[in-house]
């Protein structure tokens, strides 16, 4: 990539709640981040229709193709999710089954935000399936935070030292894509 | 349940193509049905919203009350699902996380029938999610079928012995829960 652009950032939270934590740990690494890096959430996951191989034809549906772009035009994806019912949320699910066999999706660099210990059946089933989908999963910019609540809105996980350095973690990692 | 009225099995197809193959399994399943279980094949998945907490609350989607009625009035839940990316499709596991929590569902009798050999981390993905939900996981009535191509319908997967047996078991372990 060029040496002259900012690192593009696409963040996915599983959650679609208004005030979910793991939006707010993506929007608290958003404020984080320094000028060499930006950082976009993406808030339509809603927004996709239920994956069905029947309408993965020209024209796909819009909502489809905002997102493949998103995906695409990223140099690397970070995303933070729940654990619903010991399994990934069907909604982050369903926007990855539509971005299978997608060339977009192929070795793109990867970070994984866990808001807090435990979780370990979704995290595990979510780098599963970005693993068999030939993402690049960072190991270093995969970090779990040691959240025990989900009350903490964006500025007050950025008073928290521990939450500060390992978003931090996260961004030197991923600056580390643009020095290769 | 009163042994005056059929046993009602609700399917649940984890795949919305139009000649999906687990739908296809369902489907021989209801042709296969004797006069005492009747077979409704739930066909609104693609209908239900993203899961969201902030939705679920009065009053709620109207395709989310269907889908929990129609999951409520049914004696035993029988699933059939491809595996997307290892995992188990999005809109299938969307439709689960509706019920997370719902008491229609605690102690709910399912059957899951494997369309093919393979396919193993979505079925261990989808046990573990209605295992930690509280569903009876009727292990007597959960079948791997020995399909090697999705180009079957239901009458000609009712040609193969070894289909209809598996499906014939299915179906008496199924009725044995009028028996008790």
């Amino acid at each position: 990539m060029s040496p002259t652009r900012p690192l593009r950032l696409l963040a996915i939270s599983g959650s679609l709640r208004a005030k979910s934590a793991n939006t707010s740990v993506l929007l608290a690494l958003q404020a984080q981040a320094s000028a060499e890096v930006t950082v976009t959430l993406f808030r339509d996951l809603a927004e996709l229709p239920h994956f069905n191989p029947d309408l993965d034809v020209a024209p796909v549906p819009a909502a489809v193709t905002a997102w493949r772009k998103a995906v695409e035009s990223a140099d690397a994806l970070v995303f933070s999710s729940p654990e619903y019912a010991h399994g990934v949320p069907g909604s982050l699910k369903n926007a990855l089954d539509w971005l299978v066999s997608h060339e977009a999706f192929s070795n793109k660099p990867v970070a994984i935000i866990n808001a807090r210990p435990g979780a370990e059946h979704a995290l595990a089933s979510l780098r599963e399936t970005l693993t068999v989908m030939n993402a690049r999963l960072l190991d270093a910019a995969c970090v779990t935070l040691p959240l025990t609540s989900n009350a903490l809105d964006a500025p007050a996980l950025l008073l928290l030292p521990a939450v500060r350095g390992q978003l931090e973690a996260v961004l030197v990692a991923l600056r580390g894509l643009a020095e290769h």
